[in-house]
């Protein structure tokens, strides 16, 4: 590559997206490339030519590996979209106007489905306009819902970290329960895809009998047969403890979100911002059975918490990063990596680039085949798929009894 | 010791309390005790006679290690309060029917205040009564509010799970932030004592700005003040992250999780459940100012997060459970482990046996010498106090991708 390059980073964090700039930089580097710049605020703070040299932070392996162990987006993020190109050419020859101005001949952008929309529409503007820059996707995403990809960066962290905790959940629920059980309802992450509350499957085995059950919004959630099923949970068992996606929804398609509360404000991208799922059912369990109930909502923390990220996620999100500038270096553009299982004993996966028109703005569910008869539970099938993503560890950098980050000056 | 011992675990667990069940163990055992039992769900387990054989589990060093890697009480844990004693004897003789059926000479009970106040009543009958037996209570509270002792087991790890999360949620919260600033509030638990939430301004440090406020229930809540507050830092900062008290109360003594729900729930102490404060606060931000907020209650999770917990707490928790079977075959009965710290540089610490009668029932708070005179900070007297507890690691053993627990049969 002759020019130079520039990264950004875009929606919601997640643990690892800081390992695909690490990824990005580290093979730029060894291709040679002078200036590795970083967007701040991405591509928003791209348009006010808002850039730093990442070589400043990352000169030496030690910063690699900060980097590699730090949350959130190391860059900045943000929710913005672009607009369709008809009326607004202005923003995206200032896109252009700015690589020019530092010689950036690609432009790599970490995201989610929100931000694949961005490289496409950029890179077909570039194509329409016989523009010579090329734009690549860095798949990233806790929600795990990009198509095409076997399965998304960002994600095996996220379900680790909800695994775990819900391992601890469940020894603090089942340490009471001498009379009556406590009822203890977990709320995950996930608008439409339920990949995230799907990994609560993970936390059984040997030493734990797991969640009691699941309610992904690939199922329509039913409050009766809930609350049925929770009663008989409570005369079974001495702790209960169930796992309900933020994006559950009953028949006519409202959120249960909103039946507690109608005003749920919406972002840029018109999503709903979901919050009080579980808070909703615990009170309704409470008021219905009487029993003390809990409601745990991960938030942020089941993004953020890099402390507990899965090492094989970490080298994914790293790789991705990689290969979007090989990919980038053999003259691809509009494409973004994917990941690619080979194998499931051992887990094996490679990378790919793949047109980014079939991926942007496409969501992709949990598939039906993983999901119990009874809706409320997954199979071997997700096990076999999802076990791998969370295996391995990176242990922090620990300074004065808290993990270090690496921070922008 | 001739006879054996009992130990059991009681109120809210740590992440810690099971390390002092291995401390009591290991010290039982180099005395030569033949049998040392668990009590299954504490003294309400006792009094049905709910025993196992911690022989069974910790009979090799691998067992401890894993014990002391597992969250939550291992033995199960109880809410029961020991009635008074005129009109109970019953009660009271059948604890110690129990221990002379099983040739118990000593029982160690780790717990906060309430658990404090059984090894009271225990110990007091027994010498109204001239039995034998003795008592020993061993110190465990995330809530860190104890007397005498110089902090609580349990309490440092749950000091650096918050102070760690906080610094993912600070990080994730700053990724944004390019035009307002989300307004981030943070829920953490302490009824009456704010240690919990003071924990919050450990996240400060080289590479983190630290939370923006600390509302702590040592100071009366003021609405408008609140309001005040989070306005000004809405103007000036690019992210906005508070910590606030789940015991944070206006000026007439109502919490301010009543004012969001007059209907809070009671436990078996008449201690109120609560729940909810930062998602009220966030509500009302949202409404006031128009600002995005997110609530997050780290709930369960900081008393339960193992995963996280501090060498220092692990090692201090084993060190009360084993020098309590020290003092108990000194033949002292009636009196709690306190920890006595001897230096900060390098940080020192003792034990020794204390009256139990000071310590039972009284609660202690954050002194407000620590706390910064606009009444929403600590100062460095907290830091030189909390720092040494947060110190050290103690890496879970990892099996298919989460930590591994020890589990009762």
């Amino acid at each position: 590559m002759k020019g130079n390059i520039v990264v950004g980073q875009s929606g919601g964090p997640t643990a690892v997206i800081n390992s695909s700039v690490a990824g990005v930089f580290s093979a730029a580097k060894k291709l040679g490339v002078k200036k590795i710049y970083g967007m701040v605020h991405g591509i928003q703070g791209f348009l006010q030519d808002n850039l730093i040299d990442l070589g400043e932070y990352l000169d030496d392996e030690t910063g690699i590996e900060l980097l590699k162990r730090t949350p959130s987006a190391f860059l900045g993020s943000c929710r913005f979209k672009m607009p369709k190109i008809e009326g607004h050419e202005d923003v995206y020859e200032k896109v252009f106007e700015i690589m020019e101005k530092h010689d950036i001949e690609c432009l790599f952008y970490a995201g989610g489905n929100d931000s694949m929309d961005t490289v496409k529409m950029l890179s077909d503007y570039a194509a329409a306009h016989n523009k010579p820059q090329r734009f690549m996707g860095v798949p990233k995403t806790i929600d795990n819902d990009l198509p095409i990809t076997d399965h998304c960066p960002g994600y095996g962290s996220a379900a680790k970290y909800i695994a775990a905790s819900l391992k601890e959940i469940i020894r603090d629920n089942e340490s009471f329960g001498v009379e009556k059980p406590t009822v203890c309802i977990v709320e995950i992450m996930g608008r439409n895809a339920g990949w995230l509350t799907a990994a609560a499957a993970l936390a059984k085995g040997e030493d734990c009998s797991g969640v009691d059950a699941i309610y992904l919004p690939e199922r329509v959630f039913d409050m009766d047969k809930f609350m049925a099923t929770v009663k008989h949970l409570a005369e079974t068992k001495s702790s209960v403890v169930i796992a309900v996606s933020e994006g559950i929804h009953v028949a006519d398609g409202k959120y249960v979100c909103e039946l507690a509360n109608e005003n749920v404000a919406v972002d840029a991208f018109g999503h709903k911002q979901m919050s009080g799922t579980a808070a909703f059912l615990a009170a309704q369990v409470a008021a219905e059975t009487g029993l003390k109930t809990r409601a745990v909502e991960f938030s942020t923390l089941q993004r953020a918490a890099t402390h507990m990220a899965s090492l094989t996620d970490i080298n994914e999100a790293f790789q991705v990063g990689h290969d979007a500038v090989v990919a980038a270096e053999e003259g691809k553009t509009g494409m973004m990596i994917t990941l690619d299982r080979n194998g499931d004993d051992p887990y094996q996966c490679g990378t790919s680039a793949y047109d980014i028109h079939a991926i942007a703005n496409v969501e992709r569910p949990v598939p039906d085949e993983w999901i119990t008869e009874d809706g409320i539970g997954l199979n071997e099938g997700y096990e076999k798929y999802a076990r791998p993503l969370i295996m391995g560890e990176l242990q922090p950098l620990y300074v004065n009894g808290l993990p270090r980050h690496l921070v922008r000056k």
